[in-house]
């Protein structure tokens, strides 16, 4: 078994460029949080594009889409922003025979405090242990995306009529 | 459902001591971590004991049998090193009704370069998503303690006859 | 000796603000990562603004200058944004009896990876040991302001004419 | 100006080792935080020993003598353990022509929390700024090793007759 894991952007892979004073996307990080998470499970990381997720857009989607039903890999893993998370995540329902969970983080992986990490731990499991659907990962818990929505005030996904 | 996390200390809460030029154990690190991660499950956490998981010995298993035995909670994290974790999980099984996950880390939660946080994050999400009984959650996977080691030399666990 | 540390903004602060995808200035962190020094000199933190540097204006520096002027204090450090560093350190030269120092960071000290910390040290060091006069801090050395200017190609700070 | 950087071990270099549960000495990591610290000046390391400085005896300090006073630098740091480093310091003090700075750290320069950054910028500053001589920088302050002790209790450097 081999986790596919996408990259798609958002703020876990951002990084501070001073030149221009503000956040940009850095080189894809999660392979260096894998090394340093130890994991024994074997992994391959194709980055899809570097995208905050207001800027994903149907195009994008579609690659997505085309790209998970094109590998050969049952399990997948998704770093996406959190904003259009739960959109990404609903358009990929029709996939059969693949677990799909999507993450990311409130926090850059890069920061000193950050829940990147922890939320790629509970993505890796997830992967590992749901059968065949699609996924979201935050805040600890694992979320059918068709009952979660972001609350963007208090910064985290919320199960739908809570 | 609150998830009720039982400390026992092992690598995961070592901190440094300088005045005896060695590690030692800190108070448990888990709940800050948790903080950090930014989850949005209750949780309550309990600190058992401080040990180095080599010395943990029966009367300690006991303690921890007994206590989860007592709990009305039925989703179980312990932190616990990992020299004898296997031991430990082992002699849980016979607890009906709980998921119960131990993990534990290679490098304290307290470096900068750790598996602690993402350790915390697999255990996370294998005792919300797992049916009663007892696993093990390190380096990204979740085991079976009945058919698993520590490879001592490797620093990893690993399934049995591999 | 009582330092007096007047914060004004900069990449030193930064902190990332996922509800806009960018970052913005948080709560000056120069008093949690003296903390975290273990110094042992005393000091008092004053935050004058909360600006990048490009934003700086006349009006910004004179209202540093007016404050510098103002207090008792013989030793102060400056954070400051890189950018225009150089220009408010030459509008200090005619306060007499100050040593000042002015530094800052290239990424933000709330990254895993910064060189905030580092930057404090030297300006630390500075403050103690110069003669009253103005001062830049960064990449490890110790820049006569009228002297000196920031490679923004390179992003470092380099002595004129080299 | 090369500066020299003779590593010598203590708590600075300290790594966590699993397989012991114990901290043991790890590769210098002084080169790296140079590198994060991103430092324009120049600089080679050499790793002389790796002790904790309460097992630096004689033999250890002529050692470090003969070494300084071989190298053509005239700008030399030492990395050292916190308990004898006053000690070591006072061994050095008829070397002529050489600025000397002695620093180490409480807690280990791979704890996430850590003194280590902020002292090497402070021995980097001082051995730029200071006269021939022997000095000690610990936190935030440089001290003359004839008039400074290491206050155990406080885990911390104090000037004598305080």
């Amino acid at each position: 078994m081999i986790i596919k894991i996408f990259t798609t952007g958002g703020t876990f892979d951002k990084i501070y460029f001073d030149a221009l004073s503000k956040f940009s996307f850095g080189e894809p990080i999660i392979g260096e949080l894998l090394v340093e998470a130890n994991v024994s499970f074997a992994y391959d990381i194709v980055t899809l594009m570097q995208k905050d997720s207001l800027d994903i857009d149907d195009a994008d989607r579609q690659l997505i889409r085309d790209t998970i039903t094109a590998v050969e890999n049952q399990h997948i893993l998704i770093t996406h922003g959190t904003d259009t998370m739960v959109d990404t995540a609903n358009s990929l329902f029709d996939i059969d025979g693949k677990t799909i969970v999507l993450f990311g983080a409130m926090q850059p992986a890069r920061m000193r405090y950050s829940d990147a990490m922890f939320n790629l731990g509970v993505a890796s499991a997830a992967v590992q242990l749901l059968p065949p659907g699609v996924h979201i990962a935050m805040n600890g818990q694992v979320f059918d995306p068709r009952k979660v929505h972001k609350n963007r005030a208090k910064g985290r996904f919320e199960a739908n009529c809570d």
